[in-house]
């Protein structure tokens, strides 16, 4: 609880930022569950435990709700990410466990929340211009971060379009995994292909 | 016109076959377009110039239309490329001329559909259990024209991952092209890939 000069604004401040929390939370787990025909403002705000007025205080509209619960959840992955993969020796067993990280990353909840969005905008004018710059960003802060992992150096010819190669691997993978467990054919591709990327950012 | 020995009514046999293509093109045209929500059996047969009547008649339901034309059109489609594919001289134009070709068949409108009914499938039992087989058949099929394509040798070890990881890829790059014209990046990516994979092919 933050303390500030006049001691009371603060407690309603942080239940207003833990209320918001909640619905963004509650909005990527019913978008991965039921995707967006159902998941409505109510359905989110049930869910979180918040009342009907308080969601719609927060969030007019299920596009408000559902563009800001996309990147809030990214951000949080990706900075828990970044804190692991920062703690991984360099070498080859380093680039099998950043490989290994993202085919993680692009098949949980948070991607299959995130396809329901793509799907949805694709053919849904107002929501593909609300979604398209922010997925933009969310794809710039992926790559730079496995950059970073991985200690590449992009001037090496080709590490640049292996290192998105990998990131278009794991989206296929998301996708592989949506209706079935695809997880033991997935963990054979990403071990040949954690040597292939090796061997490319040697150059 | 087939002719046949009482000779009336293989017309009549024709005419049902075309209304059924038609129906089956259709619904491919409007699941890509409108979304699975908005593609029902009327839109469609309006779409296709067929009676609401002559369409339920062919397709009762809309689960039993989209899983019956999404491999019609997916084997008219692998038909066309092993046609193409069969055309190519050996050799690392090879490797990239089929690497070109999984990249487009993974970004147009066949891919949009099946991307449509994949994500309804994920929130709907039913219409999963109908996709499933499906996808794992087409699958096969699509993994057995690129070995023949390249003339792989799956023994090699690292070859099968390999072909599977163009697949995946291709995959992704089908998400990635969904809200942007995302080309010249994947022309890109793809062209260091068709290198890479090349080399696997060589073990």
């Amino acid at each position: 609880m933050r303390v500030t000069e006049d001691g009371s604004r603060a407690p309603q401040q942080d239940r207003s930022r833990a209320t918001r929390q909640r619905l963004l939370e509650a909005a990527v787990d019913c978008l991965a569950e039921v995707g967006w025909t159902g998941s409505t403002v109510a359905v989110v705000a049930e869910r979180a435990g918040v009342s009907r007025g308080a969601a719609q205080h927060h969030f007019p509209t299920r596009e408000d709700l559902f563009t800001a619960a996309i990147p809030y959840v990214t951000e949080q992955r990706i900075a828990g990410l970044a804190e692991r993969l920062g703690t991984l020796p360099a070498g080859r067993a380093r680039t099998a466990a950043v490989v290994d990280m993202i085919g993680a990353m692009f098949t949980g909840k948070l991607f299959r929340a995130a396809l329901q969005l793509w799907v949805a905008a694709s053919s849904d004018e107002q929501l593909r211009a609300q979604i398209v710059p922010l997925e933009a960003q969310l794809g710039r802060e992926c790559h730079r971060l496995v950059v970073d992992a991985l200690g590449a150096d992009e001037s090496v010819p080709g590490v640049r379009e292996s290192i998105q190669a990998t990131l278009d691997m794991a989206r296929g993978f998301g996708l592989a995994n949506l209706l079935t467990d695809d997880s033991k054919r997935r963990a054979r591709v990403l071990s040949v292909w954690a040597d292939a990327l090796d061997r490319a950012l040697a150059g």
